[in-house]
């Protein structure tokens, strides 16, 4: 046996001494309190640092934590135009923005996400409160509005979220991502801010020209009502409710299997979902369902369904009903929902499994075509903002959330093979012999007061090649090449990259001319 | 003796008894580690959860976090104002942007703080990785380089960081703060990406018209320098370093007093860096110094002195001497400046005090005309990337942050009185009687498809005077009023809010007529 095997058993069987003692101890003592626990853990940690830090040194590590990434210039250039287009469309709708904390006391987060609290990540107790990183953008907003007492506002809000999820990066699928919600706040007419939310969502699905795309519809009291009027026991209506949920995942066998065999529903009542459930259309659906015998029957269905049939009425006039499905199977995940319910998914409607991506550049793989599902989501929540009220004043909210992470992924996919420019520079001033430096400088200053979007590279004496080819790079469009027989006559030679074409220009007309030729058309 | 009493006293023996067995124990237990500690103290833990967790139950409170806040609808117009300024510079120089996570690896930011790190936010151990919140920006910053083998860029990146000091709130400081860094990393000619860091900060700060400033430069080799040529022993650097940074808050007597009576310095070589850290100018003290019989002595002090003189003349072709001033004095914190270092302050130089923040609506209160000073300060790093690249390869390093927050918080109590407009909305869609809900909707939707931004009451029949005060209260210069002789007759009748002028317009000429009327002049 060697050292290192000898010393380990030494190791475990001092372990066990010390476990067996331990519970002999904690048996002994009646009356231990956590407060008392918690200083006996204090003792222990502070052991631990006696005798030198881990047993195990951890070897450096030179990456970002798992589930989340850097974004490179590139990445930047296109998460910029996406949420240029996002934040156009926000604003043409007339919202504000706010910002959050990216933390939040933990309290604030509690009983807002029923299951999915596990994945919430916490702060470490280094004194002072208890903290946790926000989860989502909603339950912020909500304890914004009661803080502030605000009743009515429609605001937008652009920020990272943390989740410590099983990330799926390639799909787009991290531990922190950026959500966008639009929400609006107010006791309005009932379906009209609705209506704007899901025009919002067309209108920016359609300016991120990411292909086909169709939204589903339903409500949370079309669902409650359809499963009492299918006989499914009030206790389980959430339980059933997230297994329909799969539906956009699963075929309906699997679902109907786990509903009965898992979940003890009974074969009827999960044969009459299923009828329910395989039903798709527009406002004659909802007309349809309000004469439906068994639908009928529910008083909560039918307010879900004469609100869908005005909702739809508002998203004729909205000129968007083309992209607008009322979908019985929608049912999503989150407690909070009280009304209606949607979600964006990429491809043409109806299309079951999850569409394909849009054509991307370079080959299509296999295992990414069924990668990108739902792009945005959002409904009606009620009863939210009243949990942050002292007095539970009920504030009715409405909103929408674009999931933009995926949708950088297809559109950086769609970029690998393009050339896509990370900078804005108009002009490099260049110079095309030593000892030009100064010069350069002195112009570049020029260009700067004038506002113009210039630079010159940081060395004494670079090559003229050097600096055409930094523009090639770069994307540059303009160079303003300066030499000794310019510099006498008061003249730049201002060249076009593209084109390679030289024109000398008076120093008094430069900064006109680069105006004129870098001008969008 | 009531109840509570024998259960306190109960438990206090309870605690003694536990105490002491543990301490017995520990003693009797031979080779425990610290991973048997670990185990030990995870099994406490869950037997405090089965005791019902804490003995205190927390009351609900709805607050953000210490050290942190909202921003609402006026601060964020406000923010992204001056956001839009600096990111139009740092374009203007042909800067890239970069994101990195707002947690990185505890060890990555282990030792890069010095003294300071005990402020750092770390995450809960909840399995995994160990993280903690980003505390600045420049050591993501060096480990995205270090990790993408990336030898030059020009980079701005705006972000959040965090720092668990006492905050200040009322003076812009906060535990969590925006930082806006612009870097320029590479091997290249000295002092011109450093001359054209102190550009941009003079550009920013002009054009975000805060009144008065100046920059005040030093550079690490001379601070070094200096203090080898007036005796202090090479142990106490960095200590009387950070004393001498603290003569913009304190007197020379009182700073001389620390570095004699504290920190152990001699009287003689106090009184000797008393009288270099007087000292201010431009170029023309940099050449003296290169000439002083003392501090010509020291290698370093002159490395530092020429290229500061090559500083200033760099600073000249850019324009900006006048608002730059070397300052023996300027001594910044952070460990890892190895060269030029820079700090800009409101108020004209030499000005000691800090000098007052600019002109403010309202009464200007005698505790606050102290409370803005620095407002972008930075240096350069020429060892830190380095620090995590496998192989130690250098990437020289140059870079400024601007401290937004003090800036947002002098131009948010500059706005105090005034209305800042917190939307962008051109028209409102408006209707003078009732049941034209639907020809409301029917043209907010015309105007949108034509990029218009719009809004229209979300109510059925809203009162026009209603309508028309949403306008005055939220700033929407024009509109659209419909009513049922208007429809018939195919116009809209469009209203200045400003001027209560009413035209009518034929609904093919709407469009046109509000771009007209709201186009920037």
């Amino acid at each position: 046996m060697n050292t290192l095997g000898s010393f380990t058993i030494r190791k475990l069987t001092g372990l066990s001494a010390f476990r067996t003692g331990m519970f002999r101890l904690l048996r002994s003592v009646s009356g231990i309190t956590v407060a008392q626990i918690d200083v006996e853990v204090a003792k222990l940690l502070e052991l631990k640092l006696r005798l030198g830090g881990d047993d195990v040194k951890h070897q450096f590590v030179l990456k970002t934590p798992k589930g989340t990434r850097d974004y490179n210039p590139k990445q930047m250039a296109i998460r910029e135009k996406v949420f240029n287009t996002i934040v156009s469309c926000f604003k043409r709708h007339g919202a504000e923005t706010i910002d959050t904390p990216v933390f939040e006391l933990k309290e604030t987060l509690t009983g807002k996400y029923g299951e999915d609290s596990k994945l919430i990540y916490d702060l470490k107790d280094q004194g002072g409160e208890l903290l946790s990183l926000r989860y989502d953008l909603t339950v912020p907003f909500a304890r914004f509005l009661a803080m502030n007492k605000i009743s009515n506002i429609k605001r937008y809000h652009i920020a990272k979220v943390y989740r410590r999820d099983n990330p799926a990066m390639t799909r787009g699928r991290y531990r922190e991502f950026y959500q966008c919600d639009f929400d609006i706040a107010g006791h309005y007419d009932p379906m009209i801010p609705d209506a704007e939310c899901l025009r919002i969502v067309s209108e920016i699905l359609g300016e991120l020209d990411l292909g086909d795309f169709h939204i589903k519809v339903n409500d949370r009291r079309i669902l409650d009502g359809m499963f009492a009027v299918c006989g499914v026991p009030d206790d389980k209506f959430r339980t059933i409710c997230s297994t329909v949920d799969k539906l956009d995942k699963m075929c309906w066998e699997d679902v109907k299997n786990e509903m009965v065999k898992e979940k003890g529903l009974s074969e009827e009542a999960a044969d009459m979902i299923g009828q329910y459930v395989s039903m798709q259309g527009g406002m004659d659906l909802a007309v349809r369902l309000l004469e439906d015998p068994k639908m009928s029957q529910s008083k909560q269905a039918c307010a879900g369904l004469s609100d869908m049939k005005q909702l739809f009425s508002y998203l004729e006039l909205f000129q968007v009903t083309d992209k607008v499905v009322f979908d019985l199977s929608l049912a999503r995940g989150l407690d909070y929902y009280t009304g209606v319910i949607y979600e964006a998914m990429l491809g043409p409607a109806g299309a079951t499994p999850p569409p394909p991506p849009p054509p991307q550049a370079g080959a299509p793989k296999a295992e990414e075509s069924l990668s990108v599902g739902s792009v945005a989501g959002g409904g009606r929540y009620d009863g939210l903002v009243g949990m942050f009220d002292p007095k539970g004043r009920a504030v009715p909210c409405v909103g929408v959330s674009i999931g933009v992470e995926r949708i950088f992924s297809i559109l950086e996919q769609k970029a690998e093979a393009e050339k896509v420019r990370t900078t804005e520079v108009q002009v490099l001033v260049a110079s095309a012999q030593k000892n030009l430096l100064e010069e350069r400088l002195r112009l570049v200053t020029e260009l700067w007061n004038a506002g113009i979007k210039a630079e010159s590279m940081f060395k004494k004496n670079p090559k003229l090649l050097s600096q055409l080819q930094h523009c090639e790079e770069s994307g540059i469009p303009l160079v303003a090449i300066l030499g000794e027989q310019e510099l006498k006559n008061g003249m730049v030679k201002l060249r076009t990259v593209a084109t390679r074409e030289e024109v000398d220009v008076s120093r008094a007309d430069l900064i006109e001319e680069i105006r004129k030729r870098t001008s969008p058309v």
